[in-house]
């Protein structure tokens, strides 16, 4: 619990996961304004909102989502709902589970068995990738829990207390993972050491040199937790980096890093809360894209959540039977909700329609298209310093007439967005990318509309 | 993080939760030893299951369980089915709610504010018992999560780092509340001492006397923690005591302790999880019930989960609007699938349900009924010891024909109440105590059900 060198860590960024957030002003409307003060009386002050003027959504369908006065706005943003919103396979199978049971995992359950083996199989997904050696399925309720669960693991494993994260990394709400948060948490422990990623910001920076750049950067981390007398845990990270601000290229620059930490004595977590269940189109978890030609990228424990259920609440990690069994003999665990009927229902959903949609097929595809066009938009826009992205998962830097980073500029964009009827977010260490990670039935169509709205908004912004 | 005086503290209690569990043998039937070998290769060996002959559940209805021979069971255990199995009001409601939208609490909700409106309103529930100031709901999907956070908040609250909790407690699953949890963590870290309930094993012991045996106890912890140089941040208890082995009486026993805790600068976290939403019948919260005569029992913090949705992954807390500033002051708190408009959905319909059907009335009356049947029993059977319990939560201690807690015996119950159809726990720090806690709408025909089939295992067990 005591961090005794806790002053020696500089301090961490400002939290930036709330920069897209309601201010509580005045939103010009009466109906809204009543709401917000309404919830501040009731859900209190850590219940942030976004943007300036907050939104009240009735209704949703597919990357549609409908506020109360019956105006749409198209969603670029929402990742959980991974199949649209409001997907009749999620709802309708949900449903019959709850008319006929939805109890805990103490009893059996075949369905749940049965997901774990399609789920267990996508570790390959068809590419000779390697396994964990017997991974077996952990359910849990949330994100969160999985990389709680994933780290107590990894110092289970090792021995070893440090924790290697990105600069600007999220890796969820519990005491312990806010700690590894830094674009939560304000003052990082000592037991945590960052890397960068900024040599990775234009995506065609050979891959040679973007390994080097990593691996350089993991090794200042691992000597500073050895430094401390921490030895090396673990190395979680994201392999799309969303919270950094999206670093997808170029493919395998992490391993040479992985290989580092493991040297060090340390595991890879591979968080793919956000990039896992299809999103990056080039393969059905993040990791993977990252684990072509001649050098694998293995993780030891492989975290995910968000999308798992499209709006229900289940996530898990996967993680060898050994380790588990190692927990098992120390102590118990648990988790109510986790793995209920209703829980497996709704992931399986997710699982077999991702497939029957062909939705990872159309991350590619569509991703890949809107990606150009937002490239082909940059050509003609200074405000736009660079875009990089894979699949539905796209980060678009924006810069100010000074050519900066510009916080309270990209507020203004994401507001403006808004406005004109675009659901997105920012990222990214200077809360200056634009998170773009819609649904991903989102369309040709989709894209032809985002990008004329954000053209429409860079053209008329005041910067 | 790091724990130097660790050797100074006692080795906790063999972990007791996964007393009930499969012992992995053959079951005597090949399709359920099918499953149980399936779930090992699937879902590993954290997974534990209930019973040494696991079961399948195929479906349920109100107390009823039915396994996917057609055979049913008795529910006397499960406390998430607060209102009963499949219940239509939340299957209905998360339903129609799938299929509107269930999106996160970043947009606004009506919903959810008058939902917390409701819940909020239950803190005094009729009596004049104090409020927290200016109380807010924060949502989080589960018991765990919402403990875990409340101990960050008392940490926030008083710069102390000290915890007590009772000896056999269970909090949750995160690597923070874990090692608040002797019933499921081995080696408790030193910034955790514990009290014991011994003191209210007999129900008739004087208010007044059970008041001193507890402060005594509280303390001796507060000393301990001093000793060590943490402060005390804060007691957290579940005022039914569910995992020590059910202490409801006499109502009022806490209040001395409290006071010490505060007076050590310390905070009252009230872990509803398990006495709350009526099960204890005298009231809606389980520390209201000790809240009677002249001294009032105030929590600072209140944290809720397991019946919160029926099953749907639903919990939260209450706190001070001010100590939940300060957190916001001081860094972000998000939860993704928490306080969405399905979660609002099964805890609205959870909540009027219970009012509508008046299942806290039913708890106390039929609660009272079953534990005096069980009294009665008692006299007549030499292997139960002593009934505990308020409303439909009520421990049982079992002991031997030496007259000693016997874990073994009370796992042969268990598992003989399973072949005559009904289904129950233990719990205890000797593992010797029955916990029955069923849905709130068992009736007085289920009460003589299980009356008839305990009376027949207690005389025909071998002891």
């Amino acid at each position: 619990m005591s961090n005794d060198h806790q002053d020696d860590n500089p301090p961490s960024l400002k939290p930036i996961l709330d920069q897209n957030a309601c201010d509580f002003s005045a939103s010009g409307n009466l109906h809204i304004d009543g709401l917000v003060q309404e919830r501040l009386q009731t859900l209190g002050p850590t219940s942030v909102l976004f943007y300036r003027k907050p939104l009240e959504f009735d209704h949703g369908q597919g990357v549609w989502l409908f506020d109360t006065d019956g105006n749409r706005y198209l969603d670029a943003y929402n990742n959980v709902a991974v199949l649209g919103h409001a997907h009749p396979a999620v709802s309708d199978a949900v449903a019959a589970q709850l008319q006929k049971i939805n109890s805990h995992s103490r009893y059996l359950n075949k369905a749940g068995h049965t997901y774990a083996q399609q789920l267990l199989a996508t570790l390959s997904a068809g590419e000779d990738c390697g396994f964990l050696p017997d991974p077996r399925l952990v359910m849990t309720c949330t994100g969160s829990e999985a990389n709680d669960l994933a780290l107590r693991l990894a110092f289970l494993a090792t021995g070893a207390q440090g924790v290697i994260v990105s600069e600007a990394a999220y890796h969820g709400n519990t005491w312990l993972v806010n700690q590894i948060s830094p674009s939560s948490c304000r003052q990082l422990p000592d037991w945590v050491a960052t890397f960068s990623l900024d040599a990775l910001q234009q995506e065609d920076i050979p891959v040679h040199q973007a390994m080097a750049a990593i691996r350089e950067e993991i090794t200042r981390a691992i000597n500073t937790l050895k430094s401390r007398g921490y030895g090396v845990a673990a190395l979680i990270a994201d392999s799309i980096f969303s919270s950094d601000g999206v670093f997808a290229h170029p493919t395998g620059f992490l391993t040479a890093a992985v290989d580092e930490v493991r040297e060090a004595g340390g595991v890879f977590i591979a968080d793919e809360v956000q990039p896992g269940f299809a999103r990056t189109g080039e393969a059905f978890w993040g990791y993977l894209r990252h684990s072509q030609a001649q050098q694998p990228l293995q993780p030891d424990i492989i975290s995910f959540g968000k999308p798992m259920g499209n709006g229900y609440p289940v996530a898990g990690l996967i993680a060898p039977d050994n380790l588990l069994q190692a927990m098992a003999d120390k102590e118990g665990y648990f988790n109510t909700f986790a793995g209920s009927h209703a829980a497996v229902a709704a992931a399986q959903a997710v699982l077999t329609t991702i497939g029957m949609e062909g939705l990872q097929e159309n991350a590619r595809h569509t991703g890949a298209a809107f990606k150009q066009e937002l490239i082909t938009l940059a050509d003609s826009c200074p405000l736009i310093r660079s875009v990089r992205g894979a699949g539905l998962f796209i980060g678009v830097d924006l810069v100010n007439a000074h050519g900066e980073p510009d916080a309270e500029l990209t507020s203004q964009i994401i507001n403006a967005l808004r406005e004109q009827g675009i659901l997105i977010g920012a990222a990214g260490k200077h809360g200056s990318t634009l998170k773009i990670r819609p649904p991903l039935c989102f369309s040709q169509d989709n894209v032809a509309l985002f990008i004329s709205r954000f053209r429409h908004v860079l053209t008329t912004i005041h910067s």
